[in-house]
């Protein structure tokens, strides 16, 4: 293992960016960064103030040109990433990218070839394959704890829907939010999904129709290991941000609740209540954030695979593509009818 | 209403006829058991000694035939429920009918027409919707506790498969089991399903399948004013049987757990546990058997409508042809595609 | 075992003789009520009609008069308990006879000794032992799963205080509250307390000052074997009835919570909740009355020891004496002190 | 507010100290280590590397004697406590100071008086106040959530007992552990106690006994309104670190539970089961080391008064002589009678 930290470029000082940095900065004492770079120069500046970061990079080239820099994080808007991936791979950095890398599979395809060409590493931002509970699941699934697994059942549902104006550039809820699921499908049961069927509505705001997206589904997965599995989206939970799976297997089941701010439970004349679960990905999710680029920095520096590689990063988008097909003609569609 | 206890006849003196007339006997003390039949008199000779029932009567028609006998309760195999039905409406009797009425609309709406000619009441034995936790689920969707409902999810495992020969007469695990649940939907949500779209397998014991049946299935449910649900069935849960619901409303959500024996949790050097929920349906569901008994013998006291009527019976059944119809031919169906 | 019925008289048809009598008659088919009686005829016309008792018994003298009798509940109020015991035990009668025996020592050991003389079995109305989760409690501590015991916390709170004008006949809240917890922890523990320490105070009502009582209470238990025990009293828990117990062993800890009507949790924009506990021992209790008096029955026909003896109604009482001295004095006392 | 960051030395580099490095140094970025001392200079150094502190100061004096230096956090062992306050309070700086100050009150009233004297902020190591779970009790007693408090119990149990050499040199368990839980309970119930009985043992391990000291203890408070409140301690939970509080209030309760690794839940064919708590105050009270160093920093900065004074760091050890002398003379004593 090199001794030296690795030297980090961050691309993207927006609210992903900003948590990237402070991991980085704070939590991660075996990376240094070098220098952070916006399209609004102020954010990265904000960014660079809080984190000690000595440069304010004037673009993202200057970022991939600086020969002081092993490695850089993308977290700029998701339709610069695969052009990014592909100039920073010709670059020779070790790329860690937002996910998703495209929500088309020409340009994935593109990112990744690059990638391969470079023999650089690459690790996509599924942070929640780092987080604790979604992590011990996938242990008592690898471990037999619950016996072979059978069925499989996902919750994931945000708080509430972004912007209008975002939600028409997102890519719809099956790119934007579900990716997060499909790739916790797939890591939780270590197989691939070969079919999907899903049954989606608009309930949460007619809007959200009219722009051409959904805002409720269930989504069936049936995996080629035999297994049936479920992803439960909304876009709105009236209690916050819920986060759950379950995995009954033949030998058992393990389930997951939601993360609460505190453990203290209130006895009234009225009823027995705890306060809401933490509410957004950000509270929710902190320490996985840090995890995934401790994993990141580890590999580098070790030279070892990432955990989260380009290919992790193609299936949900192939999945997004099936679950959307399947929305559209109200039939169970196969991977293999998208996955051009 | 009647200051006279309700006379009753059972037809069946299996495991549910013995539930039955416990019930009434011990604990319905505004009925009286005045006979029961089987086709095996020994086990109608041990109930009535069991429960202090004056006559074990030689057949079905002695107990049909008996003018002393107001209403009866239909506790034998599932063949003979829709010809008891008529005959039973054809004596004037009162009825109360085990699930499902047939495997058979034809039979069924026979049988209905019998009780509607014969302006008879019939309440069916859907048990669950008085259990405390369902109801108590069905009564926060009517008050508007979560909003309006968006997502239903219904997970109803069994501790182990019932014996092979039980499985080839049974009907399927569709009209089986399943059809507590397809009843436990309409209930909840309080609207009809419109379409059923099945993912199922043999995961548990390939002689199910060798069978023609299936033990493991994710039922997804598209119901009239837009909700979405899914019923996941299992014929194995390791750790006992499992019988939960959770439905997401615009306002919040609601999810019940399972039952346990006692409420201990016992803390050692190697993990916090509890003992397993109450393993079976006699355990879990044994306050609710005495409900819908005092809810039956209400109704015909009070000459009130019965609280699961027979059209609650005959659409299970039609959902149930719905699903095994998508599972076979993998697509979604609807039920009116079944509904002959 | 006598293959008959056991044949029992009631004696006192107030709130606890009516849960005896809905109990036996319909829980405990080994028994037959043959008579009831209570000084409000009719109170015990009431409970015969419910009950399906043939006899309503013009006094207790004519009950234990009664030779087709052999066994007797004693429900009426407390100050009755020793004399009838004397009487009963003469009369060849077995007795189950609520707690507490008396509140006067002297008392208590007049009537174990007429018991003793007449060889008849008397068993205390202890019903908490028979509750699944202190039953589960006790079991834990002796098949060891949690080690040796150290410390032991029982909580026990009313959901409010009872009128004053039961209050000033009560004998205190240590007679008549605390005697069951105090039964509780010796039954939990299996060994016996020598010294007691009192912290309490009136906190709820200043009446129940006046009246010389007091309404909280923590109560510092000594058992000879080195266990620490604390009781927790409170004749007022705004959120309803509050049993619990908790052990901390060598080898681990066993904690039990409170019993709900349901297990539904609702999530909404607030908080999360459940519906309170059950209020109060009817509901919370409900299978151990029925419990306890199966044992009874059995014990009488099986001609084994009852489950709680004379000698258990006795100490509780010594307890609380000594908690009450303690509270007086403000100091530990040692049960020798009070046990005359 | 100052804009520039504190500058800090710390003293002491051992296990407190450098988690109070690695706080300051990735986690309060409005401060700014300066310098460490330890006497033994390796650990120093270590510390200084991991968290980037430029000096590793020869001494304590070297640190006090720098104007660079703002306030100072004094991580040495107990015994040095005192003597570094007053050097600290002449030389200027303001202070952070584990718990305890000294285990006698003679020689904290001459550190609070040099503090006094010197016009230096102190604020005392009690970092459990800033734990989520206890500031939210805290809150439900400020707000009036629970209504008047009149019951309080504190269960705070540690996973094994430390070395016996440590155990001789600690003060023993009321000033090295309970001392801990004696500020909870003043801080939650924000009232003072003012009489202590304490039932305690040796249950863990004899030598602990030989060496004067005991494991386990159950202590009971009287507060100055009224309020009863315990403590219960062990040195040893077989399952890990036991932190719990609950409140009895008027209009309620509130409880806290444990805080666990992961939220998953394991159900097979034996039982229900989750994994252990976090084990030991590192992993259990992580984020409040963190809190109660932004809170000083931000006091000093802000010219505010800290959120935990050096006579909420005297009170403790008063309660912890009268914890003592109520074990040694078997009885209640009241605070002032060991407030010389």
């Amino acid at each position: 293992m090199s001794t030296q930290r690795l030297h980090v470029g961050i691309i993207g000082a927006g609210r992903i960016g900003k948590v990237h940095a402070e991991s980085l900065a704070f939590r991660v004492p075996e990376s240094r960064i070098v220098a952070i770079a916006d399209v609004n120069r102020e954010a990265a500046q904000a960014v660079a103030a809080r984190c000690g970061i000595a440069t304010v990079a004037e673009s993202s080239e200057e970022i991939l040109a600086n020969p002081g820099i092993e490695a850089v994080l993308i977290c700029s808007s998701t339709n610069t990433h695969a052009d990014l991936i592909v100039q920073a791979a010709q670059a020779g950095k070790h790329i860690f990218c937002e996910k998703p890398i495209a929500h088309n599979l020409g340009q994935i395809d593109r990112a990744l070839a690059a990638v391969e060409a470079a023999g650089v590493k690459l690790q996509i931002g599924f942070n929640r394959r780092f987080d604790a509970n979604f992590a011990r699941v996938r242990q008592a699934v690898v471990s037999g704890e619950i016996g072979s697994p059978r069925m499989l059942h996902i919750i994931s549902r945000d708080p509430g829907p972004p912007p209008l104006a975002y939600i028409r550039v997102s890519g719809g809820m099956f790119m934007d939010m579900t990716i997060h699921d499909f790739d916790m499908a797939r890591f939780l049961i270590g197989d691939e999904v070969e079919e999907i069927y899903t049954a989606g509505g608009v309930m949460v705001d007619p809007e959200i129709g009219l722009a051409g997206d959904l805002d409720t589904a269930l989504i069936v997965l049936r995996f080629r290991n035999g297994v049936i599995g479920t992803i439960d989206n909304s876009r709105q939970a009236a209690y916050g941000y819920d986060q759950r799976v379950e995995i009954l297997g033949s030998e058992g089941k393990i389930a997951t609740e939601n993360c609460y701010p505190n453990e203290a439970v209130i006895s009234t004349g009225k009823m027995v209540r705890k306060d809401l679960p933490l509410n957004f990905f950000m509270d929710r999710y902190t320490e996985s954030f840090a995890s995934e680029l401790r994993s990141f920095v580890a590999a580098v520096r070790e030279d070892q695979p990432t955990a989260v590689t380009g290919i992790d990063g193609r299936i949900p988008v192939v999945m997004g593509l099936a679950a959307r097909k399947s929305y559209d003609e109200q039939r169970p569609v196969r991977l293999e009818e998208v996955n051009g």
